[in-house]
C-alpha cells in the first residue's frame, strides 16, 4: 500500500537518484525537477522513511540549535525564524536551551551528535569549544551565533554590539549628556566586552573618559541591574543618562528607577540595548539599540545552508576555508527616553 | 576503535539487552542498574548510533512540540520547561512554531510523522483535528496543551481560564467595581471561549449583566487592544475597571492606555491574564492572572512520558483508556494596577 520512491520517480519522469535526491533536500538540482518531483510525491502520498534515508545518506535533516534561554526577547525571535527559514528548506530543529550550564551544553552536543544533526547553531556559553571543535570536526558544520568564544572553530554570525554602542552613546553625547552611565554585560562574555569597548570609545572619541562611580559590569541577572541602578544614582554626581547594555538585567534597572522615583527623561535619560516588544509601550516609550534578532536568525541559517549544501558564498568564494565572520548591523530607534539634559 | 554495546554491558555487569533498555531510555530498569550501566558507558566513552538503534527499536527520543509562538511568555516558558524536562528524560524537541496557520501545522505534523517522533505535544489550530487522531492512531501519544478543539484525541492538559477569569472579577467586584469590561479572544479557542464565560459568570454571581458596549472580543493580535481600549473608553459611560484577558492584544491595550492618558487604577482598574516578566515593573505593578505556564509544560511532559512508557498514573489507573483532562489551577496575584473605583 505505501508508495514507493520507484512510483514517485516514474510519475516525474525523472530517475530514482534524481527523485531521491529531490527528497532529501539537496539543493543540486534545477528547480524545474524539484518541482516536478515534489509535486508526483504529494500526489501519490509519498512518504519517506527518514530514519531508514537517514542511514543511508546520512542525512538526518535535524539541526541542533544550542542557546542560552528563551525569555530574551532576541533568543525567542532567532528561535522562531531559524526554525521557520530551515523547515522551508526541509530540516527540523532539535531544540537545547542551556540556561549557560557548561554542563549542560556539554551534554546537549553530545545528545546532538548522537542524533546525528546536519548542522549546528550555538550560542555557546564558551566553556566548550574543544567540543565544538570535534563537531566541526566531524564535518558537521557548525555556526556559532552572537558568541564567538576563543578558539571556536566554524562560521559566526555576531551582532554589531560595539557599534550599537557607539550609536547609543553618539546620541546621548549629540543631546549634550556628558556623565552617562553604563550597565553592561561581564567582559567574558562577546556582548558585555564589545558594548563596552563601543561606549568608551565613543566617550574618548568626545574626549570624555567613563567615570568608575558609573559603570557597572556584571553577571546577566535581574537583581544585577537592580543593585546596579541603586549604586549608580547614589554616586555623589549622579548620571543624566543610562546606556543600559545588560538585557537581561533590564528588568530589574527599569524596576529601580521606577521605586526610585526618577523621572525619565526630565531627570535621566535611557537607552536600552536589544529591542523586546513591550518598549515602544513603556512610559515613556523606550529608545533602544535593535540587534536585528531576525537578521541574525536569517543568516545564520544561510551560512549554515551553504556549508551544508557546500555552495559558494555571495563572494563567490568556495566556502571550504576557515571559518568565515559575519556581522550584522545595528540601528538606533529613538522614542521619547532620551532628551536633553536640564 | 568504537565502544560497543556489549563491552557496556559486560563492564557493568548486566546483560546486554538490560544494558540496551537502560540506555534507549526505558523506565523499567531499577535505579541501581540505570546507574551501573549510565557509569559504564560514560567511563568508557560508548556512544549510540541513535539512527541505527532508532530502527531497531522503533523509538526515535524525539518529541515533536507544536506551538504557536515564542513571544507570548506562556508559550516561550512552556517551550524551555517542556525541552529541558524532556532532556533529563531522554528525549529531545523537534521545536515547530506554526503562527496559528493550520497549512503550516498540517506540514508540520507530516514531518513530526516522517521523523517518526515518539510523541506528541501540541498547542493546537483545531484545524487539523484528523491529523492529530491519524498521529494518535499511529500509536503515538498525543498531549493536547491549552486548546482542547472539539474532536481531538489524546489527553489534554488545560489552563484554568475560566477560574481565572472569575478570580480576576471577583477581586474587582470586591473592590466596589460594577462597570467592568473585557477584553478577550474569539469564542473558537478556547482561551477566548472560558474567560469569557468566567467574566459573565462572575458578574452573574453578582447579580450583574455584562454591558455589550464593554465586551470586546476578537483576534490575539495587537491592534485588536488599541481599537478595543479606544473603543471602550469612548463608550457614553467608560468602564471603572478592565479585565484584559487577551494576551497578545495587551501591548495594544496598555499602549492605547498609556495615550489616552487613562490613569491607572485611579481612573481605571486594570486586571491581565497570563504573566508576563515586566508585569511587575510597570507603572504601575499589574495585577495579573497568573495561568501557572511553568506547571502547564510539567504535566504535559509528565503525562506524556506516562503514556509512552505505558505507566498507570497517579490514581492508579492504567492509562490506556480514553484521553484524560488535566486542569492547571490558576492564581490571582494583586498588585499596584487594581483600587476602589473613585
Amino acid at each position: 500500500m505505501a508508495v514507493t520512491l520507484d512510483e514517485v520517480a516514474e510519475a516525474a519522469g525523472v530517475s530514482k537518484s534524481t527523485a531521491s535526491r529531490v527528497l532529501s533536500g539537496s539543493s543540486r538540482v534545477s528547480a524545474q525537477t524539484r518541482r516536478a518531483v515534489q509535486s508526483a510525491a504529494e500526489r501519490l502520498g509519498y512518504r519517506p522513511n527518514r530514519v531508514a534515508s537517514g542511514l543511508r545518506t546520512r542525512r538526518s535533516n535535524l539541526i541542533g540549535l544550542v542557546i542560552t534561554n528563551l525569555v530574551n526577547a532576541s533568543f525567542h525571535v532567532i528561535t522562531e525564524v531559524l526554525q521557520q527559514r530551515l523547515d522551508e528548506c526541509g530540516y527540523q530543529v532539535l531544540l537545547c536551551v542551556t540556561d549557560s550550564d557548561p554542563a549542560r551544553e556539554r551534554r546537549y552536543l553530545d545528545t546532538l551528535l548522537d542524533h546525528r544533526v546536519d548542522g549546528l547553531v550555538i550560542v555557546g556559553t564558551g566553556e566548550n569549544t574543544d567540543m565544538v571543535r570535534q563537531v566541526s570536526a566531524a564535518g558537521i558544520p557548525v555556526v556559532n551565533l552572537m558568541r564567538a568564544p576563543v578558539g571556536v572553530s566554524g562560521d559566526c554570525v555576531m551582532a554589531g554590539d560595539r557599534e550599537g554602542a557607539e550609536l547609543a552613546v553618539q546620541h546621548l553625547l549629540g543631546m549634550g549628556h556628558r556623565r552617562i552611565a553604563f550597565i553592561g554585560g561581564p567582559p567574558e562574555v562577546d556582548s558585555g566586552r564589545d558594548r563596552y569597548s563601543g561606549f568608551v570609545a565613543a566617550l574618548a572619541a568626545a574626549g570624555i573618559e567613563p567615570y568608575p562611580a558609573l559603570v557597572a559590569r556584571g553577571p546577566y541577572t535581574v537583581p544585577f541591574g537592580t543593585e546596579s541602578v541603586m549604586r549608580l544614582m547614589a554616586a555623589a554626581h549622579p548620571p543624566t543618562a543610562l546606556y543600559s547594555a545588560n538585557h537581561e538585567a533590564t528588568f530589574g534597572t527599569l524596576g529601580a528607577l521606577v521605586q526610585l522615583g526618577v523621572r525619565v527623561p526630565e531627570q535621566l535619560s535611557l537607552v536600552c540595548h536589544e529591542e523586546a516588544p513591550w518598549f515602544p509601550y513603556w512610559h515613556p516609550p523606550i529608545t533602544v539599540v535593535d540587534n536585528s534578532a531576525r537578521d541574525l536568525g536569517e543568516l545564520a541559517v544561510e551560512q549554515l545552508l551553504r556549508r551544508i549544501d557546500n555552495r559558494p558564498d555571495d563572494a563567490g568564494a568556495a566556502p571550504d576555508d576557515a571559518g568565515r565572520l559575519i556581522r550584522v548591523g545595528s540601528r538606533l530607534v529613538v522614542r521619547g527616553s532620551t532628551a536633553a539634559p536640564r
